[in-house]
């Protein structure tokens, strides 16, 4: 745990001071106060994020990490296991959502192998940080040893860490793994004591049957592993990923260095989750980028006190939300940094403004 | 009203054919079905109103309407009159919102004097359509004559058609105005038919009081006026205003011209209403960038059966909401112009999409 014991140590709070100046500025603009809400609300987060009264979102990455999971074999997706391997060559040709979505909003797609069954050549941009041929099924037994949860955590610290060295002050987790929403769902009932049935959804679209064996599932692997709700890590071995290991580090690399980072969905939502477990601060750093439509990811956000950006109806995973939320970022900077003040351009302020000034 | 009329004789339905293609490829894209939501939806609506399967948002503009209100009198808002014409100038200066939010999103700004009260002599940027010094109050009469109400309608459909010929393919409407939610009220309480209590709220950020006051304004408006909900003109005359007209000429002319329009929030989405009675075809046009904070807004969008995109708790106006929606029809037509099929990736489809194949 050292590793990730010393990043945790480098966690610290927002800029207060950050924080409230952005606040003043943003009431000063020309607009009704709070009239541009999470746009407002995420201009000043992210001035505390940033240290400084004027934030700008640069150089943007997205982390796309592909595990695949030993519970498939319990028939929980509609997909076959493979398609974790094909769907990595697809984005490696640049052919998925996420890279078209991460062209249209300028951040830079890194997927990484954290733990795909098959033993692909894979070309280069594919980074392999793989931990295991894929998790053991979580229905029988732990999901994978303490030893490849730490490892898998610190695999996402390390890339996380070299993005910033190169500049990136930007992030975002996806993630791609054929079954992997059960395993979300197992880690969201734990962590949020809602559930199996509360939480567990339709992953990539299984029918009523499919859905009612998968609850079940979740249910077993929950009762065979009793894994410590408190602790992440436990959490992580016994009922994780290795996608979800990989991107809980690179939340709490991304915390540690200063840098916001981009939850996508339910699947990527857990590693914030279980990041939150490890170190509650590292949630000032996270920003969640859309609500998904699996119902478990409601709970989970709420859980950890985040409140979505975007409601479009998504439930696709590899960082496809997180990428989008890129551009509202972009626009919260901008509203902070490039808009008139009342005073400055001669434009009067409400009755109630110069009341409230006059009491200050 | 001939050339409105002549104007809604040219709008025709989207191209079904277009549309129907469309759906057929987001079917096939390495992703299941549905799964990007809204993004899915809206690429396949441009389709139809592109009239091609491969839609693509290029030059695109944002009308920025302003006039005052003479119901102001009734101190309905926390703003003075004055703060319409300060705005203009500040638009054509830009620092509004709407210049930062427009930059960020691509989009060029048309700020356009329907109606300020002032005769302010603009700067350059600014288009002088002034069809009055602001409305009359509409608590006790007519906001305007019906030859006010159809210039100004006719003004908006040829700013429309100008922009269309200029190469312009995707349209946004804004809107400026002191006291114009207290018009958008009573709009939308008689052509949805809910009372003024619910569609009424605090527009700029007034208190309990003033939004009680407002609430018996807009509903002596509607009792002294006693407009026809069933003809848009005539709810513009009695209790309209002169950028609601302006606005609702754009929907038309943009519907003509086949080209989509973005509404913006509750004021904006009035003359999409009053637009939706005059030529209910023209809703095919419209896209709902966002759902505003203003209660009536939610009403406003069922009545015409559009599904909001964003949900960001704005209620500026402006165009504000409009123009971010801009970025999310980028990344819908990307979608359907760039992702790889399961065929062409080699990924192989869920089990029941061949189910579904095979029962075809």
């Amino acid at each position: 745990m050292s590793k990730i014991r010393e990043t945790i140590d480098l966690i610290a709070p927002p800029d207060a001071v950050s924080m409230a100046e952005a606040q003043r500025i943003q009431d000063s603009l020309t607009k009704p106060r709070g009239s541009l809400g999470k746009l407002e609300e995420l201009s000043v987060r992210l001035a505390g994020i940033y240290r400084t009264r004027a934030p700008t979102i640069g150089r943007r990455m997205v982390f796309t990490m592909a595990a695949d999971h030993g519970v498939t074999e319990e028939g929980v997706s509609a997909y076959p296991s493979e398609v974790t391997a094909q769907m990595v060559l697809n984005f490696a040709k640049g052919g998925a959502a996420i890279n078209v979505l991460a062209r249209a909003s300028g951040a830079e797609v890194r997927v990484v192998d954290m733990g795909v069954k098959s033993d692909v050549e894979w070309p280069e941009p594919v980074i392999s940080m793989k931990i295991a041929h894929g998790t053991k099924n979580m229905a029988r037994g732990p999901a994978m040893s303490e030893d490849e949860a730490r490892r898998g955590v610190e695999a996402g610290i390390e890339l996380a860490f070299g993005a910033c060295d190169d500049g990136v002050n930007a992030l975002a987790i996806g993630d791609m793994g054929i079954g992997n929403t059960t395993s979300a769902s197992a880690i969201t009932s734990l962590i949020t004591g809602r559930t199996a049935a509360e939480v567990t959804g339709r992953g990539t679209g299984i029918d009523d049957d499919v859905l009612n064996a998968k609850i079940r599932v979740v249910e077993r692997a929950i009762s065979v592993n009793s894994p410590d709700p408190s602790d992440g890590m436990d959490v992580l071995v016994k009922v994780g990923g290795l996608e979800i290991a990989g991107m809980a580090g690179v939340v709490l690399g991304a915390s540690a260095r200063g840098v916001p980072v981009f939850l996508d969905g339910f699947v990527s939502g857990t590693a914030g989750l279980i990041a939150s477990t490890l170190c509650p601060e590292s949630r000032s750093y996270m920003i969640a980028s859309h609500i998904s439509v699996e119902p478990g990811h409601r709970f989970l956000l709420d859980h950890i006190q985040l409140i979505p950006l975007l409601d479009l109806g998504m439930r696709l995973g590899e960082g496809t939300g997180a990428v989008l939320a890129f551009g509202m970022a972009d626009a919260a900077c901008r509203i902070l940094n490039e808009m008139a003040t009342f005073e400055g351009a001669g434009v009067a302020r409400s009755v109630r403004s110069k009341q409230e000034e006059q009491v200050k």
